[in-house]
């Protein structure tokens, strides 16, 4: 089958693999839906974790199932699937302990284009398939839900982790689509007033859409000082970094209040350290929590988060502004990722 | 000064009482918009607490600020303020604690028209003015923010008690004013799907704008009977308790699925027990979770909830039903309350 | 293969079954060391659950692995493993959610002499072996281990659900061997005041070992006036449930806090309803929750739990009172568990 | 009144100031029992906050009541009470939303030698006194009394914020009284193995008795490649860093597992940053946690602590390696904190 791969280091095309195999717990699916990420560019171009070769890229995906293990018992060939970027283990301890994503290991639960080819070919492969895997509701979009299968859970598990709640005052800092996934996900956990830090006007606009109140772009200034203004020497409540370096960290302290969350959603591929600044941090006595992790996967994620579609409590249209027919196309799409123009958010490409 | 006060069971009246007085950390307050709640019938009405007489009724109330006591720091005459219905001793061991409800005992943070005069007199007091009220922001209405004192808090209880998130079902019984704010309350924790349990068409209708995706009659039939084949054999994720009787928590363990949350914000004032269902229970080992909770008051919860309305993340508008002007229109307003009309779902008093 | 089964509705004995097989997933273990449950005697002579006939009984076991699944990575023949009560299905969205016991329907984890045979056979098979099997820590005994399959367990999972925390004062109610470890769990989350409510004198000698500073015995009076009484006034912080009827919810209610928790681990076999008062309740707005839960499976909790008998933090010898060597002796260790001879805290058998 | 103080940065020595007077909610207090901490050290010889000049030194005390303000319920003059290091304002916002360490201002309940007079003097003065004192229990005496108002909450709420849990095992990094404190609260607890990082004798015997398991001694070379080993690849579940500099997370973050706590009670004194290794912090994606936070004041939190030691749960004699008899030794024992004798663990004067 065809596929497009990460060649290696900086250097993307297609290939010719053999068709996956599903084990007795496994899936085979053949994409309907897909869309590139800013995390494949990384990969690719950035060299951020360890060199791949040949190994066929992308984790955002919706597909039809063609075939399934002897032991899965929810689904069948035929079914529209949702696909999630991250499909753990869910035997394994560290997923009984709630942290799946690292099942068999540091970030173990993410599998595609890293121990196994990912999801831009004509076939691919789903472990645990009834654990890994959500149907499509009827009325939610092929184009839709491939939004689910990673930019939406991204921003919300910022929002989740940053425990916010009623009433508070969030920054969010970055907003690409995973930002913008933030800012909505701070929104329907009833924050008040978010600011969001960014400057292309079509994530700015979306931003607004999304709830954000404040608009915060780092050409007007230092962005810290800019928050610490219109706060008028209040920390804000929390703070998610869903772009940047490490560097973020740093301004994310020194707006926050004491006993503050700094829930960061973001991939650093670049850097040696996070620094926190020990006098802006309380000696280390201020309770500024710091938190950053990858997204839960799995079935579960995929089935409430598709409620929202289903339920018209989330519009992920904003975010599309890009849409291509045509396998051949994911290539076009995966370079608009890499050069992200002034009119992007997120391809998807339908097939 | 005059006050409007329940004079014994089953009767109510305008007297005269002394003006009160600040103590060093309390402020005197001028009403200039109450509500009266549907507990203030319960307490002349029903008798479900211990009998008072004479006492100055109400709970709900928007002031400015008369008089402060001397250690009263944030606050001074003039400034118009936020009282929420419940009024905490701060320093007490169940505040430290985090259950500020029950300073100095069970329900001991309600204290307007129980363990002193409430509000709906000319003027009437607060204790620990810093803790215990928050400035009115400039662009909300003194009728919008009434609403933050009783109805908002005790409605958003529910919901946060049941922990809702992203995708979740719930399921609120009753939609008076108290289960509408449950249903918005669910909405703005990312609820998918609401069901909305009641029968009167106005209040039908403002849980639909509140977010409500499915209306339970029970003049249909057993409500139990009708969610359970609306969801096809799931339960629900969590209920939402905001009317009805005892027997309300039978009909709620029915419905719910293993390890949901049912809970409660109604004021239970007859009934001996409440009763679990054992078998539907679980045996004793379904963890499904019962709670039942006051409302939180204090000034941060008014200050935070107040910002939801301020970056008009919340319309209360909807629920302001009968609007009156002229502080004698209180007693009309809480018979309305009494009698509840059709067309009723709260009224408010501006003076 | 012979096993000790119920026969049918107050009947036992010995039958004669094939032997299990292995899925892919799964082993067959033969058992080391088995102790009778007071559950079993539940399920035989009081009929709590639907009725089952000639089904080997039992769910307390440690065991030699002799076949595993083709998938199983982490566990092969000759291995000496720890087999929780609990064996969830891990991939369900139960489990996802964090309530495995639930896995696939209510209980749906408790799987042994419910929906299969149980592990009072020559041999007996585990589902999703890596996920619901421990290794036999080397200075762990057979007979200790034993104690981790359910009794250790199900009573931390009491004061887990209770929230036990430093300082607090703890009311344990029933101390079988659940109750017992109830009480050793509350004293190793902190507890400082542990009233054990119980009688017989061998229950009583081991509470005081695990950590209680109080005994009450209902043969002095109400439990609920006893605990009141030397409160002065006070309620406790938390009431762990593990043992008596439905009515013990009343007594729990009325010595307990506002916002305390009451967490039960007992398996009610009868009564309809669990009743709760409603004026000790605050009239359903104390904030005293309610939870009941049977205890959580799989192989992380073995692994830890055992990890606190490896490094001596919790000594379960106290609770072996009967010891028997040879499987033919499951029968009458069982009936030891139905009679409760007075110096019994539980038995156990090796093999 | 004669007072020990700050004269200058560097500087210490005997003053005579006035005596303190009580406000309507606070009380005044004669000390019984006093003790240096580290931070009077850290205060006065390394200038970490910013300069003070002839200020009271000293936080932590035990003594007797000799006047009270008229607000003031619980207390009168002649009770004997503990008070803690931290007194914070109960009705700030900050502490009715949970961190009231942080009333008024980061770190603002920390008031003792920082925005006023310490308790190194005749008398001293509380604010806020029904919530910041409590009552000595009768078995418990003066000297170990003293060790709950720092130490034993500083450790403890180390364990607290690590969420220890049942069986897990922690790395406690500093074996100072603090640290001691925090393995002893990872004990009660529930923590299994515990490795204790310390060098000097004393200390490494009394961890052993507080339940550590494993002693790493920075002698032996690197600490994170010492527990790695000991660890088998494995990471610890939690870290509580309660001595050492800013360099120590990037050993905490080494040898720690996905989704663990990096829990901070220590006062960094210098360093501009806490540096965190993007990598080993997987990417900003492993779920790492990482707070650090003042301990927490008040009432409720000396009243279940205290409770700790009435119920014999907690020892805190072996703590206590010098006794000194005296006022006037209160300025040798601080010179013993600051050179850290051999046979040190902590100090106390009775007066």
């Amino acid at each position: 089958m065809k596929g497009f791969a990460m060649l290696k280091l900086g250097e993307v095309g297609w290939i010719e693999k053999e068709k996956p195999t599903a084990g007795p717990m496994d899936a085979i699916v053949r994409p309907l839906a897909l869309s590139p990420c800013t995390s494949d560019v990384h990969t690719v171009w950035e060299s951020a974790a360890s060199e791949k070769r040949n190994i066929i890229m992308g984790h955002e995906a919706v597909g039809e199932v063609v075939e399934v293990g002897s032991l899965v018992k929810d689904f069948k060939p035929g079914d529209k699937v949702i696909v999630p970027a991250i499909t753990p283990d869910w035997g394994a301890v560290a997923s009984q302990m709630g942290y799946s994503q690292h099942s068999n290991g540091m970030l173990g639960g993410m599998k595609f284009s890293t121990s196994k080819d990912g999801v831009f070919g004509e076939f691919f492969h789903v472990n645990e398939a009834d654990g890994n895997m959500a149907i499509l509701p009827d009325n939610v979009s092929i184009e839709e839900a491939v939004m689910l299968t990673d930019m939406v859970p991204t921003g919300f598990h910022g929002a989740d982790n940053a425990e916010v709640s009623y009433g508070e005052t969030i920054a969010v800092i970055g907003i690409g689509p995973v930002g913008l996934m933030a800012v909505a996900g701070s929104n329907l956990r009833g924050a008040a007033r978010i600011f969001a830090v960014g400057s292309r006007p079509v994530c700015v606009e979306a931003a607004k859409k999304y709830g954000a109140t404040d608009i915060v772009n780092y050409k007007d200034g230092d962005i810290s000082d800019q928050i610490k203004e219109a706060m008028k020497g209040r920390g804000v409540d929390k703070v998610i970094i869903a772009g940047g370096g490490v560097e973020t960290f740093e301004q994310a302290v020194k707006i926050i209040r004491p006993a503050g969350i700094i829930s960061n959603v973001n991939y650093f591929s670049s850097g040696d350290c996070i620094k926190i600044p020990r006098v802006a941090w309380g000696l280390g006595m201020s309770h500024i929590r710091i938190i950053g992790g990858l997204m839960p996967g799995g079935r579960k994620n995929m089935e409430y988060l598709s409620n929202l579609l289903k339920y018209k409590k989330l519009d992920v249209t904003p975010l599309l502004t890009h849409r291509y027919k045509g396998f051949e196309h994911i290539e076009e799409a995966l370079l608009l990722m890499k050069n992200k123009t002034r009119d992007l958010i997120k391809p998807v490409v339908t097939i």
